[in-house]
């Protein structure tokens, strides 16, 4: 039977760490869903709609990775979409508590799937998608941290914020 | 002289590992008092007065525990009930740091007032009050998390709230 | 070439601890800027111009120390000020890793640019602006804590909003 | 092609955390060869053949599991095994940090090879061999913490300990 | 009945931050036994019947204070002397996760017996057995951290052994 | 007055991450001292003259920077030097803790004397002393770890011993 992983979040945007866990879950399993939230951020700088667009042309090269969008519990989400595997990143340990007890809790409440961690590349571990906008908010250089389109695209945002 | 414990929190909604540290406090206090905080949280699910009767419906068979609320500062309180020991549970590290100001802090403002720490026992570490009410808003099952009575005013709020 | 340090942060309202760092820097460098961020908080107790007033008046048997307001990038703002050197203060282990992660990203937007970080002194790791402002809010002491300044501007605040 | 997963530690000995890690990872991926450090501990309390052999038994019913010992890089290990995955479990914070490292360390010495890590559940967080050989040296009941082999192995080495 | 309450450990010597911890909790329980483990650490500086003398000389003047050595498992020697409560200082994260654990198969292991934990003192944060006797190896005045009789044993053990 | 800073380890052997916080700090003071500690670790893989000689060649470049080996306490040296300033990496959470206790404890000890933290570059957050000498041990490559002298030293040291 294919094994199909989810790789949740809010993607406001998608970042190149982001982008580089994609593409390791991508050789090792056969279908990778990223997934995201429509309601995962209180004040998200896109709407769904948009971050679904910028991630799908992100992840375009890559055969076997879909990009959709979800709410409700993402258990159920991926049950539907027949997932057994949940992917999330860690980058920090402040991130590896509250993923700790997330994924109890996701076990908890459907113990047939599991959650997997990867651990961020080293030379993207302090790019978040928080920093990168905030970044980006105050004039700095994001190419580094972000593929072409969602640098455009942040570009946009700020300057209309900026003449508006 | 009684030894008297405050056990506070904001309680939006008390879950079952609150009421497993309060069982345990019990056997070794002469009285407990669950000091529900008025304004501990930002924007609570529960006003005040209903929290205090779920946390009171929850620990009702427990003869030497009273529920209050308080607000102002917290050694202020404990004090005015003569209580000499405040009582926090611990879940992770990131409790730790927090709990640890904040216990030094209130050893400053008044040295007569001790605070102890207890782990939260294994099955509830990933039993939040906040990742509780997330659950629930999404439609999952939280009758293993909170007493039933919890359970039922919830689903009454999360229900109107979509009905409305 | 004489050697600048920026001490950036909201100081919302400056501490005992802040005040223990920018002494300890003053020591080790020629001059010392204490950069007051216009936007560091999202809602601060006090109006730049005011957090200003207050850290200036704290500083000022401080020779080579400066205080200014600043927006925008932290490192466009030190290289426009001829500074080599950002200075922050770690309380936590929590603090800790987001300053990990902004130091790395303001080496990538300048490396130039050199972040170094002092450990607050034992008897000032549990003030934070935060905790500081909660006490004084709720009627508590906190002389022990901020500048003879900041506490009568404080508590004029608090004063002000329960008359209000 | 078949999707190889090597599941690497010292394994003295082996306990019910260890085996619940594998019989998740095997639902996962096609084998998994449980690699068993000939070095990894200073002392160990048992030589490798009798960990090899106590793994062997504690995994007999899982079909798709191998066990194995092995010396030298880790990485040179499971390309020789054509497996492209390492598995590590995470228990705490401590454990984390430096996992983290050595999993940048691999990545750096071959990219192939990817890591992934799995919590522990929730109620073997506090089981680690150190604790259960330190509990089972003092006359403790371990029985639930490690498989029923395993124990007997523990007994009779700290039997003929005490009366040697 | 008579609360009982164990504080353990190595006690490799007592410090000032250890009898910090006695004295707040003999203000909470009946009975304190301050209780030395005969094996605590690898290679002690002092050997078990030196290190309960002088502990028992800091704690001369705290009345329901006893001092006792132990070994076996800790729930077994708290259930034997009749107490119901195991106690532990918390100076660090790094403390808390091991002690979380021990915490946790202590439990386990005995469920009538409960641990707390409290938060070492400000200015004890950074005083441990191991970095005092450091200090006092390397000729550095201890005698902020640890008791008289402590210090005058120390001195004596590291003066010996320089000029032995 | 010149600034000096001392940066003290074991240098068991000197690596790359090491030699960019050593640049670093050069930077931003008038002299470096490099110090070796005579017994910083129970069995160092080389003797301290070596590690003294390998740091040597490795920052020959460096105008202002000298090596030289303590024994004793470090705040003693830092002052027979006339250095006002201890320097320390950062790397990981774990650090932190260890290295916060360390720093007030020496500015205890004298109060004169400052220690400040630099940050690990990220690519060399996963460099330890410890894990290169085991990766080089077990047959790795660790040139992109170590400077070139090191390397050859170690792989002396490994291929003797395998050979012995």
């Amino acid at each position: 039977m294919a094994k199909i992983a989810v790789y949740p979040g809010s993607f406001d945007p998608i970042t190149n760490g982001h982008l580089d866990i994609v593409r390791r879950v991508a050789q090792m399993f056969d279908e990778v869903i990223v997934a995201v939230a429509r309601d995962g951020e209180k004040a998200p700088l896109f709407r769904v709609e948009k971050r679904v667009a910028l991630t799908r042309e992100a992840v375009k090269g890559l055969q076997n990775v879909l990009v959709d969008e979800f709410d409700g519990l993402l258990v159920s989400y991926a049950r539907k979409r027949r997932a057994s595997v949940i992917v999330r990143g860690l980058r920090a340990v402040s991130d590896f508590e509250f993923e700790f007890q997330l994924s109890l809790m996701n076990r908890k409440l459907d113990s047939r799937i599991e959650t997997i961690f990867l651990m961020t590349k080293d030379e993207y571990t302090f790019i978040s998608s928080r920093l990168v906008k905030e970044i980006c908010r105050l004039g700095g250089d994001v190419s580094d941290f972000v593929p072409r389109g969602v640098e455009r695209a942040m570009k946009r945002k700020f300057g209309s914020k900026r003449s508006g």
